[in-house]
């Protein structure tokens, strides 16, 4: 059985710039470092970090005055922001940059007198964020199906998660066209998305199976995913080797993996080895 | 058989408006009156119009200085305003309010730093114009096909020819969505194109057969019997009644019948009458 892993797996650049972040920031700092939330979507990572002293946490008011608190690649909205301010929060903003750029244009739609329409999850802490800076006056939609239920405007302004599949976020545009007679449209999927789902579309067409490892609550992961099945290829999200199942390999001859972006170097390394032995 | 008029169909708001203001100013004019180009896609209209002194021209330099010129519901581009005032016309224009919208939106994305994309016919008068408001720096694009050889603009600005069907635009829209990063959209396909062809499309799904009326070069009618096309029902595009052939009506119980918005009533109800006879 032949192992291929895609040419764009893993870690992005915004994870890691904020997983380096976290950790100088343990290390120049006393006592504990707290991030708002997992620091990204896999939990291995997240116990590693627990031991070297960085916290995650959900309800800020469980965390003393003064503390340092990191901003996860996702952002938060400027209320959010506010709230660690009054509470005196050493603030370390690991906000990706990618993400800003979508909360700013969010900003500008909204003074410029748009609607503002967020293509993606509504429950994911990126797009809650980016809602923040439409005063939370937002339309978030996931699907063409959802956009059909929302009513007229005069002026529609289009942001996208920046984890979201392009075919996605043509569909659900091309559906908005009939929502209103002016847009302004910003395409803010992330260029690491892009690339990695280029890389895994063209494996999942070359390979019988794919493994696609990452967090079960990861957005980007998920899409990998989807992606392999829209070409009809056998395909298993995992989170770590432990859940490889040797059956799954019987009468293969190429086994695709791809990772996204909260996987770490060392979780694919040993997914590969493992798939070495079958 | 049963005969069906189509909700909306024939002469628009615009095209009412331009042949009305043609007739007085014939009537306020001692000698003759020119319109720059055939004042509507109608060659009945046309000639029945030069009797009454109402002459269409293509070659301005043909006709004396200080002539009344009428500029007709597709408009023309700033240098040719220019070139008629050089040659101190009096100059009557029926633009199009729709037309003259997608022109003025044109300018604005032109300052706004955006590449100006119009979707449309690039050998149409309309489109014509309207690529003169932006410097002729637009492109012109008709269909995905095109779209796909265009290069990457850091933003594109988009209008579309009035007489386009939703469909196409959201069709070009899509795809362009790969083409830069940012968008401003104005959909500019005029209220009375959109009722026109749903009606049709409406009609067209509960008839055996569509008569769609209309000058062969005429853009809006074109489109109406794509639409009739692609519900799979027999259509027929004709100019006047004399081209109606009986025996495409054997065996038919429903005929439908629509017209473009170039079309006067007077033939719509020639062709009615004729179709009563079989």
């Amino acid at each position: 059985m032949k192992i291929f892993l895609a040419e764009y797996a893993g870690f992005c650049f915004g994870v890691k710039r904020a997983i380096n972040l976290a950790i100088e920031t343990a290390k120049n700092t006393k006592g504990k470092v707290y991030t708002y939330g997992p620091i990204i979507h896999n939990q291995e990572v997240v116990s590693k970090f627990e031991k070297q002293g960085i916290i995650s946490v959900d309800d800020i008011s469980k965390i003393e005055e003064g503390s340092s608190i990191i901003i996860r690649t996702h952002g938060v909205s400027p209320d959010k922001i506010q709230e660690f301010k009054k509470r005196n929060f050493n603030i370390i903003d690991a906000t990706c940059p990618f993400v800003k750029k979508a909360q700013k244009f969010v900003e500008q739609l909204v003074n410029e007198g748009y609607q503002v329409v967020i293509i993606g999850e509504s429950d994911h802490p990126e797009v809650k964020g980016i809602c923040g800076f439409a005063g939370n006056n937002a339309i978030v939609v996931k699907d063409v199906e959802e956009v059909e239920k929302i009513p007229k405007f005069q002026k529609i302004g289009v942001v996208v998660q920046t984890t979201q599949s392009m075919e996605n976020f043509k569909n659900v545009v091309s559906c908005l066209l009939e929502k209103a007679l002016e847009f302004k449209i910003f395409n803010t999927i992330c260029d690491a998305t892009k690339k990695r789902q280029d890389s895994v579309l063209k494996l999942a067409k070359e390979v019988d199976i794919m493994i696609i490892l990452g967090g079960y609550n990861s957005a980007n992961t998920k899409h990998l995913a989807e992606i392999c099945s829209s070409v009809g290829v056998e395909v298993y999200h995992i989170e770590n080797s432990a859940e490889l199942k040797e059956v799954w390999f019987k009468g293969k001859d190429k086994v695709g993996v791809a990772a996204g972006a909260s996987t770490p170097d060392w979780i694919i390394n040993e997914v590969v080895e493992c798939l070495k032995k079958f």
